[in-house]
């Protein structure tokens, strides 16, 4: 398999750790979003929405989103399992993961930054605040529904990783690379320490990738 | 059931049409989004994200995210089913629905707006150029997917309504609400019109909701 990846894509992490826990091999072929590879005329055929993660199955075909790729994955490798047995629990991974997945990554995207930045023309410190104000937003809503739902469990729901953990680990690894405080979210800092205790976690940071800029390093 | 719901929310909207394609019956409770039903203090045991829809069952328990409510209703009441046996069919229409619900629809909704007004500062005519712009790219995106997956096939995926068509149908309504033009989407508009056909979207739309304005009758 080969998955199209970009350091910085929490989108691309969620899928890399999806990989490794489900113990596949996979090359990854990095696609520069800030050089702006994504815009070439053959990256098309890969996303059509010039975006990463697509994954490329051995027989060709090409799969994109990065919640279908999660679910595909788990359905079609189910050892181990990331969703739950239980329908009512499996909706409370699926609401955890789109409170990352839909309510704080897509308003964060580069492309959402370059609108910002070129069309709106906000400055470096007032969209540092945009960031800021979804992201907080949708953790402290993550943090509450696990303070609700799970606040003795080990991961998001319960004590087993889930797609949940997937979604939520590349959010909060964010969080902490744009500078914000993190530590009022108990529950997603725990989670955090914890899944990133696992090499299948850990391994998958935007830090360690292979196209990781050079001069970020030590920073 | 107990739908809290709002006539213009596009969410509320692709569960309304599911439980009725799954012949529930359900309450309708009207969150007024525009007047901040949400930040009632008594909302937040409905939805801590201040948000709708949120679906209330019969035991009392509570489920939001539309998107995990529209797998769960999937999954407890499988007639009809709203997704195909194959996984990777199953993946196409996952990607569908994150097209329409993670990368549209987060950049459009009340508080999306509210933020670009009151704290960026944009015009009317800015705002609806922010909506227009993601609205456009989405859609286009879905345009294209069907086109290259799907080009001869009734709805999004194959001849059956599926959850992507749920996702769909209600981000195109919000399009023509909005004056947007959908006709340079040959593929969006008859899975529209062929979805409209049907009791269950018609009778889902915003425009027949109990909580819709009377002074917007008749635009």
């Amino acid at each position: 398999m080969k998955l199209y990846s970009f350091w910085r894509s929490l989108a691309s992490f969620r899928v890399r750790i999806a990989l490794k826990l489900k113990r596949r091999d996979f090359d990854v072929v990095s696609t520069d979003l800030l050089a702006g590879d994504q815009f070439k005329s053959d990256f098309n055929l890969i996303n059509p929405q010039a975006m990463v993660p697509s994954l490329v199955l051995d027989d060709g075909s090409i799969l994109y989103q990065s919640m279908a790729l999660l679910e595909y994955l788990d359905e079609v490798y189910p050892d181990p399992p990331l969703m739950p047995q239980n329908a009512m629990a499996r909706a409370r991974v699926r609401a955890l993961c789109m409170m990352a997945v839909a309510d704080i990554h897509p308003l964060v995207v580069p492309r959402v930054r370059k609108y910002m930045t070129d069309k709106v023309g906000l400055d470096e410190a007032a969209l540092n605040q945009w960031i800021e104000n979804w992201t907080n937003l949708g953790l402290a809503a993550m943090e509450a529904h696990i303070e609700q739902n799970n606040p003795d469990g080990i991961y998001c729901e319960g004590d087993t990783v889930s797609l949940a953990d997937l979604c939520l680990i590349p959010q909060v690894g964010a969080a902490q690379m744009f500078g914000f405080d993190v530590s009022h979210y108990p529950h997603l800092s725990r989670i955090f320490e914890t899944c990133m205790s696992h090499p299948e976690f850990f391994d998958s940071r935007p830090q360690v990738q292979p196209d990781y800029p050079e001069e970020l390093n030590g920073r």
